[in-house]
């Protein structure tokens, strides 16, 4: 393929017009990175702009409006993960909101003393299953023999018995992109009496998602990368309606009350998914998650997903034809009907390469340790013929030859 | 006293013209409720702008700017605090830093089985306690006979023996605004062997603090009152230097990961105060933080609480000269040296007075139940005629009588 095909590509796309809804300097670097930060839609801007006024003129009786908002703006993201309302929180982050759903889960399960998650997760992930597994005298069993393609079923089948009380994985890989399948893996945690928690920051926004439909129980996601609401902006939480009044939250806090205003002597939990609120929620973070998430269900998450999947299939292909001759290869499921929204590619100088695609204004993509760069087109603003001249860069600065030290490795998240 | 004499301390007021750094309309009614959410300072107008702006054209490279936010900005807000840098971190909600901080202190004190808090203590305060006493298997001894004088030190010295893990209080009650001492209570608890945590909600801002020169072991609070940074900005916590190494924190997230971009298999706390963050830190907020933490430096400590001093005395004498024929009463501990930066007021139909203010346009205060009308001139922003206009409007409204049935009660924070 070359830059015609893109352009046509362009030319077809139903969401093209979306990339006029956010301030993007064509001169710029291509910004490939939008799975890690998404970019200042002008939404978002007037969101938190208005979020400002309406606390100048409201002061405290804008609690009244914003007291809500946490499962308002729920409501409204449950629409991109398939979750019907009352069910999703934003709220905390995704660290806390995961610690608050893995402990509940745990003490949902007596009895049962083995966490399943995946060694290939996220940091944070394994991080707070080993930190609760330590502390609750758990076995965590993480496992995964491959990387690149993930979990295998059979895999997970091998790990899991009686003794599982709770399954948490992502469901696109960070670092790999490998997709899950929601539906089965739910199913096969069930069919082991566990419960089945799903981490969502690489699909939301982004990849299609029917968490209703596949029955999970738990589920969590940050609202920074597709769903744009700005560095840190609150994450959110999904707890399945049914499960929600037999779990306990460890977080007590007055937010999760359920009658906040009475102050009263005794802790007493809200009814259903409120009781996973902690402490005073960030009103100007949920109004960018709020706007962020608007823009997405005015695009559609089909068109979103379907795009993606062009995306990805495009820039996988040109690895392979253009890339994978200069040493580099994609690390990401050559399946995409196991790839999430993005795709890896390992060089044995991956760092070298990545700093100067960034050091050169060129490509703003991130590095991933050991070895692979990561590209995160973001179906919302991300033109094919981004993704093809990201690939033309990235094949020049191949060409041309790398540094041997380029110096710290970048601090990006 | 009279408006004159209000005005004379108006005039010699040496942060008077700290006012003009707020959008404030004269028109308006009184805001008496900064200690429940500070007002909009242009100051943090103006970094919420710019924070926008830097995450618009920096996107994801911004984060070598972001990563150590939590800890500068934390070093910033130790001068409120008497604290010196490398303890203070500005993260997650009061109500989760309250919870990792007592999680840490309990596992930090093996063996002894009981935390010591107040009965009258601020709803998040005590149910966090509650739910880690619950799911630890802790005594918690809630004290606490006199909810407005609060704790009484020999009544305190009873509750402590060789059992107590943890001792954990309010500095400023958030009702009564009765107000312990930081030096003694402090000492009380270490002689028992015991930890001593602050929530500094009610004091950060307005009210001398020096965790440092007190030996205090942990504080927390949160940054939407007095330091004016907006409803549900970011909480911070404070770790004292000797003893951060040795806590166990129990959110283990990638932020508080020693190598983060490692992203290695095992949890590695880092070294310090560091180890009790968690996710990604909401970088918005911080900016807003740090806006309202330097105006409060700017204008000193020393002056803030001298001016909150002379505030609540003037209304203290107010309350008693004009509204105690009326039938109100103060509730906020008469001597001076015992309250902090508010004033409560009790009266049999507080509830319909505080709406009849508040509908009225008249003055903004908060209702807290069951009858108390709480009134918290900010130094910063609150003039004395302010407070000398708010209680003649408060004797109006109830020289012209309350309605018996106002409706439902607000629902302030």
């Amino acid at each position: 393929m070359d830059r015609a095909v893109a352009e046509a590509l362009d030319r077809d796309d139903p969401l093209a017009s979306f990339r006029e809804r956010f301030p993007i300097d064509d001169a710029g670097p291509i910004y490939m990175d939008g799975n890690s930060l998404g970019r200042t839609s002008y939404a978002v801007r007037e969101a938190l702009d208005a979020g400002v006024r309406d606390w100048q003129e409201q002061l405290v009786s804008g609690w009244s409006d914003w007291i809500e908002l946490p499962a308002q703006v729920g409501d409204r993201l449950g629409l991109l993960i398939g979750a019907g309302p009352g069910q999703v929180l934003v709220c905390d982050s995704t660290t806390v909101n995961l610690y608050k759903l893995v402990d509940a889960a745990l003490s949902a399960r007596p009895g049962r003393m083995v966490i399943v998650g995946d060694a290939n997760d996220f940091p944070t992930d394994r991080y707070v299953l080993a930190g609760l597994a330590a502390a609750r005298g758990y076995e965590l069993r993480l496992i995964g023999s491959n990387p690149i393609t993930g979990l295998d079923l059979a895999e997970l089948a091998g790990a899991l018995d009686e003794r599982t009380a709770l399954v948490s994985l992502s469901h696109v890989n960070y670092r790999s992109a490998a997709r899950l399948d929601l539906d089965a893996v739910t199913d096969l945690a069930h069919r082991h009496g566990a419960l089945m928690l799903w981490d969502l920051s690489h699909s939301a926004g982004a990849v299609h998602v029917a968490l209703d439909a596949a029955g999970a129980d738990l589920a969590v996601g940050c609202s920074y990368k597709y769903l744009n609401a700005g560095p840190g902006a609150p994450g959110y939480l999904y707890v399945r309606k049914a499960l929600a009044d037999e779990l306990r939250q460890p977080i007590w806090g007055w937010f999760g009350h359920q009658d906040q205003f009475e102050m009263g002597t005794a802790y007493q939990p809200a009814v259903g998914v409120g009781r996973f609120l902690t402490g005073t929620p960030p009103i100007l973070g949920l109004h960018a998650v709020s706007a962020g998430v608007e823009l997405l269900l005015e695009a559609g998450l089909d068109r979103l997903w379907a795009k993606s999947q062009a995306l990805t299939a495009m820039l996988a292909d040109l690895i392979e034809a253009r890339l994978a001759p200069l040493g580099a290869r994609l690390v990401s499921p050559g399946n995409p009907g196991r790839r999430g929204a993005h795709v890896a590619i390992a060089h044995p100088q991956a760092w070298a390469w990545c700093s100067a695609l960034i050091d050169g204004r060129l490509v703003v993509a991130d590095f991933r340790t050991p070895d692979a760069i990561r590209l995160g087109p973001a179906p919302l603003y991300t033109r094919f013929v981004d993704g093809y001249e990201a690939i033309e860069r990235m094949e020049a600065v191949l060409t041309s030859g790398l540094t041997a030290n380029p110096g710290d490795r970048p601090r990006v998240t």
